[in-house]
């Protein structure tokens, strides 16, 4: 059992979920590697030390650039805002060490494009962080997809559905500046990911994106809201299934409305992380008066479940995702070979971004790249 | 207390659900107008006897004309093929007969403008049988929008899915010829109807249909499919609204998946007629911390519920849907004014389907007429 | 194709529940026998009149003993109060008249038991009414369980709970009046007759009921409640099977929340009537991973289902069960011999509920008669 | 920030619950003291450093007595079974040691009067691992109660149903064998202290034990089974309300049937652990055509949630209520006062366990002590 030496960039939301994913993952998945949290970056000194000592991490600095450089530092997690991404994991992989990026992978795809080369040159291990993808129900619809329990695909929908911006009354804020914090920017790429890992590619595709509200109050008065606030995509995928995706932060009474379903020619999938634990199958055989959508509860039969409890039904949640995530990072470092998904995936997932916008634009069809 | 004389056309599926709504509509509405059951046709001298004896009918006939021209006929429900819709309806309002057309009205625009230039003309009561809008819950659901109680609806979903053919070895049959019988002429008129409803026209929209399984096996070897399998429609409210619909008869696991969603800046709606006697409302008011979505049962507070029993959760099925049509009929004709849904609103979806063929085949948005 | 005179008194929920079923039962179910809606009965000449021209009877009466006498009256339906089942069953029994009684079979063993001895020695037919039995998914429990498909039974739990008594504030009525009106008297028998028909025989049992609110608000002041609002019943089956039942009136949030459940070595089953066209079927079999249970949504291949409609998932309501009753009280005449619930049934459920107050008096177990 | 140093006796499921919850819970509730994790005890001083190493304990033991002895050791979590609870507690007791106690709290009422009066007298920290009444779900329905939002109960029914036994030819073992690993020994005292948190003590009951399948395979052939199966549970609450809880290891299909249903008089509460992550809240105000039952999802708002996740719907799962069973002990060690649920609540389970077993003997009513 080695240590690795864990830096993480960002203090906030996702930066806490990885701190206690590194602390829990080596009890958790018996990992070959530990971690060893050694120095975490957030905006301010004061902050930052704060974080280090409510995380348990040895050091603290407000500059990654220190981070990245910290000879006890062999892997960094890059949690802070998307458009910090390339910059960090540049100077990461350039440094020499394994690099963990939050979803989205940079701003766009010019940004994954670089991103993408760099690690792949750099002969160190580089992930993306799509961590819905991870619940074991998620995960064994993609084993039931791989198996052929459901046959051939022949619809996938998907919407990625919250309402935090729902209210038109919400006040101006970061989020409703810049295409990169937009519902596209900020919301699409989780499941986006999924209809990937689902489907395989998105041969074309078209989009209709929009700023529902097009003004927020703020204390100089209404400010025009400069991203979107939902979108839609018709696809169609190179296997020759039909799709459609859907995404929004105004979607009234969605918390974690990241939900698909898959029609097969033998059976059906459906699926809503609103009720992460569960995974609905509907199998055409056995007699047609005994046929329904069966709840199957996630249990220890179940990818990447048992580590966490061996009774089925006893769930696992969010932060479980993260410890997943974290496990599979830790294992590619130490098997020396990357783990979907990789910068590749997300630089995949920027294509299919920027298809949309180009769709949008032209108003029709596109080749997706 | 007045007795109306009534015709059916179709002794199927149908024939048999509005000759049962004939049978009980009076006792359950207490209308005005109660139906004496005159004439039935079907496509044989004895298949026609049979059912007249079945449903109670006093004749019986294999000839439409001979059932239109009947003196003690005064209205005419349509529940034969949609390619016979036409001619039956134009000849019975020549007649002078108040007719009821099950959906869809014709076989496209220009049969169902044809109809709708008649009936406006014959100066007789003209109504279109969309029956799943029907339930105390979609009213409900209508009532709760008219209201304002949801605010201004951002986002509508909606769907008909059904896996009557979702089986690839299903044999080829009269569903898998004609494009009336396809998925598009079958299913989707359901839907769309139920999309303006709630909604209100559809400016624009882009659409794509499919046969998602080419050929069906015949005993003469593999036959080629000519009508569709399932199709996805991008659309553009005149409110401003943006929608979605998915209409499918290869829908793996669904039943009666006629299905919607809507998103409103106050609340939310959902209902999947699945489970027909619920519809799940979202108010986005009262402490964060106590909302969700709400399953309301359906009761006598709701439209049309009453009539059928007095507790709440007792519930409504199929068949109560084609009795509240029933009534409707009846009292349109008893009050000398059309009641909702006319001729009118079944053109409107024709045109609606037709601007969904358009733009399947020029591959790109279109305007609705 | 004969016609059969039919007789109702009681022009209330239930009556016309069962004018209506006898309007509808022939056209749906093409039965043998057809009904002749003769007389109607009602407290007053008026208030009969009146329901007489609603239902289509073709006679009213205030007199249920003319209504008996009727010579053009073959068979008597009992849709009024329960302290008047017993006398009106006898006299229609002694004049040769079959009888459907509403449930429950008077007022308690001593008169159900009357009255089975008076229809087993008349040689009519005769039924008690226990409509919520007779949904598609209820009748497919049964088969389940007959089939042998969840393996022996071992445990039972149901209720029928309903809230229209809950708030305290509900003023006094008939309904808070007399044991007859109460809790046990009105509401247990539904959930007592499933409990039987699901399990056999209940060989003893421990029950606690009890009355909630001690008083009601009434003009006068507080009104003492003189019958039960909840009662709960641990039973032990002669099969050997343990179970439950719970039944309420003040079940706040439940309105027709008639639901059970049983567990098998192999399977189990659930039901509630809210969602009344599914049944919820779990089977121990095929791989753990891929277990749960399954929402199987009524159909054709479905007890009694397709004569209503022939797509599965269209779904039947609360009327369509008492249809349902219709035809088989009109199949047991015309094939003179009787179905299922017949007056034996109905004291069976007397005879538990006669033993749950003795249990409840005694505190303690006691044997079922 | 102070260190506590920890020692947990047991290494397997349980021990490792507490093991990852003790690693998680400083960086998730940013806890005053945090664990240093110094010795694990299990069966064998092979398997004990095995899990030493998995977990990061600094040091590893077969002998109990050693890691109570351990001065670094501050505190002892007891994750050992059942039987060992009493020596181990008392001797941790006596060293000064705090203590976390999984339930049940020893053997039964003679040992956890026994425990409790040790660790009363002890001025040491005691608490009972009861895990699943800690979700933010159930929680919250504690809280709701506590607010009075569905006003008064009157009526309590709860199930703690998996059905790891469900299956008769599964072969005997110690599951089998032995009172405390019973069905009543190990599963009824997480939903006994769900009762007791939500309703207050219960003043009498009349319960029901039984042992389903007698006999088990086993090598030698069929094994007498020496333990319960499955038990049912009435009572009455001191609070006056009427209650029923079940209890079943052989409820085939349920993997986590930790549920429970609570009717107020303004309101009624459902859940079950099987979707965890919502609550389900009527309440009887507004419109009553705008009234059911709401899906809360668990968020930020709730109690213990946001130190998981800031999104609402995001989750927690079954390792996250051990995280916050390792808070309260270790904040209850901080502020030096006892957190619930002490070694009095588990004593208070095992009161009624008793009560159950005296109920079940004697076949009829007791009080509880």
């Amino acid at each position: 059992m080695s240590r690795i030496g864990i830096g993480i960039v960002g203090g906030g939301y996702m930066g806490k979920a990885h701190a206690v994913a590194m602390s829990a993952v080596g009890p958790v998945f018996d990992t070959a590697l530990r971690p060893s949290l050694e120095v975490i970056c957030t905006t301010t000194p004061e902050g930052a030390a704060e974080k280090a000592r409510q995380f348990g991490f040895a050091r603290a600095t407000a500059d990654w650039r220190e981070l990245v450089a910290d000879p006890r530092v062999d892997a960094v997690v890059i949690a802070s805002p998307q458009h910090t991404h390339r910059e960090i994991a540049l100077a990461a992989l350039a440094a020499g060490k394994h690099v963990f990026c939050e979803k989205p992978l940079g701003l766009g795809v010019a940004e994954s494009s670089e991103m993408l080369a760099a690690a792949e040159a750099s002969g160190c291990i580089h992930m993306t962080g799509f961590n819905y993808i991870r619940t074991p129900a998620s995960q064994l619809a993609r084993q039931i997809l791989a198996n052929g329990e459901i046959g051939a695909v022949t619809w996938f929908r998907a919407e990625h559905t919250e309402d935090f911006c729902a209210d038109p009354a919400q006040p101006a804020s970061w989020r409703t500046r810049g295409r990169a914090n937009g519902n596209m920017g900020d919301l699409s790429p989780h499941i986006i990911n999924a209809a990937l890992a689902f489907m395989g590619p998105i041969a074309s595709l078209c989009a209709e994106i929009e700023t529902v509200h097009a003004t927020r109050p703020s204390p100089a008065g209404p400010e025009a809201v400069t991203n979107d606030d939902q979108a839609q995509i018709m696809c169609r995928f190179a296997s020759g299934a039909m799709g459609h995706l859907f995404i929004s932060r105004v979607a009234t009474g969605r918390k974690m409305g990241y939900a698909y379903e898959l029609h097969g020619t033998r059976g059906a999938i459906r699926f809503d992380q609103e009720d992460q634990n569960a995974l609905w199958l509907y199998k055409a055989e056995g007699p047609e008066g005994r046929r329904g959508f069966s709840r199957i509860l996630t249990g220890p039969e179940h990818p990447d479940y048992k580590a966490f409890c061996l009774g089925p039904g006893h769930g696992t949640g969010y932060q479980d995702q993260i410890i997943i995530e974290a496990r599979d990072f830790l294992a590619a470092i130490s098997e020396g070979r990357p783990r979907w998904p990789s910068f590749a995936d997300g630089h995949r997932v920027n294509q299919v971004i920027a298809a949309a916008w180009l769709s949008h634009e032209r108003r029709g069809w596109v080749d997706v790249a």
